[in-house]
């Protein structure tokens, strides 16, 4: 039987319990006239901000797509692939639209259920974020399931092999559409989301020295609508890509691999068993009043835990039943991915946790001002590049030889790849739940914040808080994780684009070997891009920030009352600055990521964008990784002291955490977590312009 | 005529200048008896720590050796590897410790010069410079020469293509020797002055309120030995590696390419003609009063052209002779390297001069704070990584397709090997006179320090401080320069090792495709190296930093009368600490050098170590681009502000300048220059423990 079918039957069960877990979310109360009225700004603001980047990007795919149509006409790719590049972004973007709904709904009504109790608020946060993990992964599967039906009616007349390798092609630009429009969210949503943090705090803590979340700073609510914009739908549009990324490209190495159908079928039963598996986990998410933070963090984790032992065990028959028993291997490298994707997030939460050394020993450097702290801050997060480092090596070794072990000599190499990319699957195939513990944080984030701006009482505040601060360990965790599951997936694509290069007639082979100049030489500009593209990132939050204290400043000095609460600042225009801003911004770093890989190749050739490929996977990784921990630590540092460490709040030390925290800002919510998408970007560019690289090259 | 006779006189022409020049030197008068006094203190501080590096190294050198020596008795390496690994030790350390001698004496006798007028006082500092660059060049040279010929009187019995190979091989331990000697000289003596230098600035400027320099300060002897341990002595070493390292490396592959020892003289003579170029250079270096900042730059600039010129005219001619007009594309591979590191010496002052720009930029970033200092800064340095990385790109590929044109189909692509490696050659050849603009920079800080420790008229200090400036600018250059070089140095050393293990009897061939999963996981590896290796050497400097921080304060609370200046600091304590403290901390990132590709080699085999070669090469690359701009902006952006702009000194604007410019030393002057010699460092290792990883690997 071929179990693709299990596919969208997961796809709709997925979407179903969102549905429903959504509607359970809205019916709660949104407590209060002056709740509702705050939310009901953040709402507009986050609605308008989205309304404002989907046309901005629908100009930047229509010129995509206008390309994509020539070269289609030129006969370089099949005719699907316009259309599917379109999909792929209308789905993430729609991905990451639904999860921002559901979490500006949901903001109001954690605060109202945490006048109750701790239980309460963390089941109404923890849902919002089941709703987003539920959709990521629902419609992720239900896409991939349409195309794969389509393509498949269309090319019956082809034999299997051929046939199943132009499905598995025109996926993957349905997965380059994915990934450029999760590169505008993360990028655009990062920036405005830092943007109003960061000049929300300058001028507002730091200048007029009001605590955070103050109704009278004019930046607060574009910080509130930031939370939503960028860590939810900007997480959302990439986690959509991720996991269709991973999936996709596990198939197009089916084809090599000789494994047919069935090598096809696998990734995506898997996915749907993902999902199931994830359903069940959400169900043992629940906390006691009072818990501890370690408590509150176990609650979250039992769901997850449960996932992947459910996985673990099920993919086991999963794996025999579709390859048969002389490729359980490929189970293996399930399993490595698996552990891997724990392990990777365990180190993560001890890096950047305040429960352990290392952040300790960061807020021990505040002591001696703020550039110690950067020191600190910097050195923790280049040190902590070298354990994921070495577990996604190991992983990736188990896979490839798990997954190769017995099989034919002429197959060694395919099923080892093979290996490599189902093991990004089985990392990402607790997405679902995964998601929703990394999703809850910024709902709590903004409840928080909801709850400063209406005076509700201390307690409502404090159970805000702790679910707050889990929050920030639980989004490193899932940033750890995305990171992990991205490089994995980018050496896939690796192979998949070098697939694609000796498809094309013509093309001759690929020179890969290292010591082929236009490939080292492409390795040495693949190791530049992640340095320059963070560059732009950083620069663009610096400015969209600068933009946003010039206004704050000017809204303190001409609106009268202001600081006496008599009259209210205007969050609209900050709102609209951090708009336009990061709409201006986001476009240069993305047309990098466009552009690199056809310039690359059209001047070195295809062995250069191979290299150029590894180079930006390996940079990126650790780059990624180390821009998420020193920021995660920074941040956690900070919380450590204002929780009463080194002098606490108002000291000296707390001033220098200060210094860290925001420059930890655009690393970890805006440079870093844009790298991820990066790396994918460059190789799904590179696959879908792989006959015209050909056709057209210098050396 | 065999043209390797060129190197011994070339040799013998630079040590007898640097002897005339640094007789010239010490000729001149000391000045005050107070001048004396404190030159006295720092010279003494200085010896007493190279001393104790030289211990601390030599037990290093012992354990290695014996290493080898077992190695050797095995039959994996050659009975002269142990001796060559200690010559090279020794003879890179003594270019440090003679570079570090003269600029101890030429400290005061600039002050004293200055007071006379700006051209006597660039005269002397510019003068020890040329000593140190003549020194450096001239014992690479001669230590170079002796081992070719007394190898070449060994192993005369052998047949010329066989002899050559023992001879290149023999030569590449040297290389290691002087490369851990560098790589201790580097990082201990980067650790030393940045431990001073930050912690002399965090209590004296930010706490106690006093100047820098202030004779008052118990740390500020500390400082002004540090930049004599590390600014000349570590600098001293690390080039003379990479000169030596770059001649060593296109000798190997003279080899591979069929050259014979036509191509192992190029490189040689290549050398010996840029010594003559340079010293003629030299006398081109002299200023008029007054002169502004870019006259001053010029005056140094037009003696590095000038040698340039010389070395680009002649070198047409000596290509032609030696090799024959068939390999003149050789020439151009010469042309490209010199051209490669002048555009990047230029593009370095652009990025962080405050005449341009981008420092400006970052000036004004300091209006809003600490945190935006940091983050543009930190952008600056990365964004500032394209332009050198293809420039390196570029002139490898010139290098490569220039030297292999008209070449045999089966030489092609060692031919175009040894025109990269040549290429280094052409960059560094300019190094005598390169070095003495950079290494004035040292002296003229410490002329500025005993100004104003020993209260001179304001003149003095004014032409110090310009000198001092300038210094900073020529500084960047010369990193710039040292590490463009040591990329192209570290790809040439990469096939040094491919062609050891092909010599290999029985290691079969490695498997050098980029997909082979060993190379690949050895890549991520390698990528992660140079941020472990700057992870460890910026902590470093924090530890240290925060003892001399310790002990200052305890200094300005127990001397009774110190800050009226009644009663004198403990210098003595401070140089104790500084030197205990790098003596410990840098121990560990050297071992990380000298045993992962030993442990990588084990595990992944000869292909992971190619990968990891490669990985490492391209990510150390930018982190040290990223690391010496960014601090080198920082400096200068402090120093624009203290010239008055943003509100001056004691501005906040300037407050958050020295967080930046903290945050930069250890940055610019000990992790971003020692991630250079890692990298060849690296390379080496593998070179010679090839033998060993190719009979024991796992994969």
């Amino acid at each position: 039987m071929n179990l693709v079918i299990l596919a969208p039957i997961g796809a709709v069960v997925a979407l179903l319990f969102a549905l429903i877990t959504g509607k359970g979310v809205m019916k709660k109360s949104e407590g209060s006239e002056k709740i509702k009225k705050i939310a009901g700004a953040i709402r507009r603001g986050a609605n308008a901000y989205l309304k404002r980047q989907y046309k901005g990007v629908a100009i930047f795919f229509a010129v995509v797509c206008v390309i994509l149509i020539f070269m289609a006409v030129a006969g370089f790719i099949s005719p699907f692939v316009p259309v599917a590049f379109l999909t792929g972004g209308f789905f993430s973007g729609l991905s990451g639209f639904i999860g921002m709904k559901i979490a500006t709904y949901a903001n109001s009504r954690t605060v109202n259920a945490a006048t109750n109790s701790l239980n309460a608020a963390l089941r109404v946060a923890f849902s919002s974020g089941t709703v987003m993990g539920m959709v990521v992964v629902g419609l992720g599967l239900l896409d991939l399931s349409i195309w794969y039906y389509i393509l498949n009616a269309v090319y019956a007349g082809l034999p299997e092999a051929e046939r199943i390798a132009e499905i598995t092609s025109a996926m993957l630009t349905f997965g380059m559409g994915a990934s450029s429009m999760a590169l505008f969210a993360r990028v655009g949503g990062g920036i405005f989301t830092k943007a109003a943090d960061v000049g929300a705090d300058l001028v507002g803590k730091v200048e007029a020295g009001i605590p955070e979340d103050d109704p009278r700073n004019p930046a607060v609510i574009a910080d509130n609508v930031g939370d939503n914009v960028g860590d939810v739908a900007g997480m959302g549009a990439d986690l959509y890509e991720s996991y269709v990324g991973s999936i996709i490209s596990t198939a197009a190495l089916a084809v090599a691999a000789g494994l047919g159908v069935q090598g096809v079928s696998l990734p995506m039963a898997m996915a749907a068993i993902g999902i199931i598996a994830s359903i069940i986990g959400t169900f043992f998410v629940r906390s006691k009043e009072s818990a501890s933070q370690k408590e509150l963090l176990f609650a979250l984790r039992k769901g997850v835990y449960i996932s992947a032992v459910i996985i673990a065990v099920v993919s086991f028959f999963l794996v025999r039943y579709v390859l048969g028993p002389e490729h359980i291997g490929v189970y293996f490298a399930i399993l490595s991915g698996l552990v891997a994707g724990i392990i990777i997030g365990y180190y993560t939460e001890y890096m950047t946790s305040d429960s352990y050394k290392p952040t300790k020993k960061l807020a021990d450097s505040t002591e001696t001002g703020p550039a110690t702290t950067i020191i600190s801050g910097l050195a923790l997060g280049m040190k902590s590049t070298a354990v994921p480092v070495i577990v996604v090596v190991a992983s990736v070794l188990i896979s490839y030889f798990a997954a190769s072990a017995g099989a034919p000599a002429d197959s060694t190499f395919n099923m080892g790849l093979y290996g490599v990319g189902i093991s990004a699957v089985g990392m990402l195939s607790t997405l679902g739940i995964t998601l929703a513990t990394d999703a809850y944080g910024p709902v709590a984030d903004n409840a928080g914040g909801l709850a400063e701006m209406t005076g509700q009482p201390p307690e409502v505040r404090e159970r805000t808080d702790a679910l707050d601060s889990l929050g920030n360990t639980t989004a490193a965790t899932g940033k750890g994780f995305a990171i992990g599951s991205a490089a994995l997936t980018a050496l896939a694509l690796i192979a998949a684009f070098t697939d694609e290069v000796a498809k094309i007639p013509g093309a001759g082979t690929i020179d890969l070997s290292i010591m082929n100049p236009p490939l080292l030489m492409g390795l040495m500009v693949g190791v530049m891009l992640p340095f320059l593209f963070s560059s732009m990132t950083m620069n663009a939050v610096g400015k969209a920030a600068q933009s946003i204290v010039m206004e704050v400043r000017r809204q303190f000095k001409t609106i009268k009352g202001l600081m006496t609460g008599e009259a209210e600042p205007d969050y609209e225009s900050c709102v609209d600055l951090c708009t336009r801003g990061a709409q201006k911004q986001m476009l240069p770093p993305a047309i990098v990521a466009v552009v690199a890989p056809i310039l690359v190749g059209v001047i070195l050739g295809p062995s250069g964008v191979v290299g150029m490929l590894a180079g930006a996977t390996g940079c990126g990784f650790m780059l990624a990784v180390m821009m998420s921990n020193s920021g995660g630590a920074w941040d956690n540092a900070k919380k450590y002291i204002e929780s009463g460490a080194h002098g606490g709040k108002g000291s000296e030390e707390h001033k220098a955490a200060v210094v860290g925290d925001t420059v930890g800002d655009p690393f970890k919510d805006t440079s870093g977590p844009s790298i991820n998408i990066l790396i994918k970007l460059l190789s799904m560019v590179s696959v879908v312009f792989a006959a015209f690289i050909v056709n057209f090259h210098i050396l």
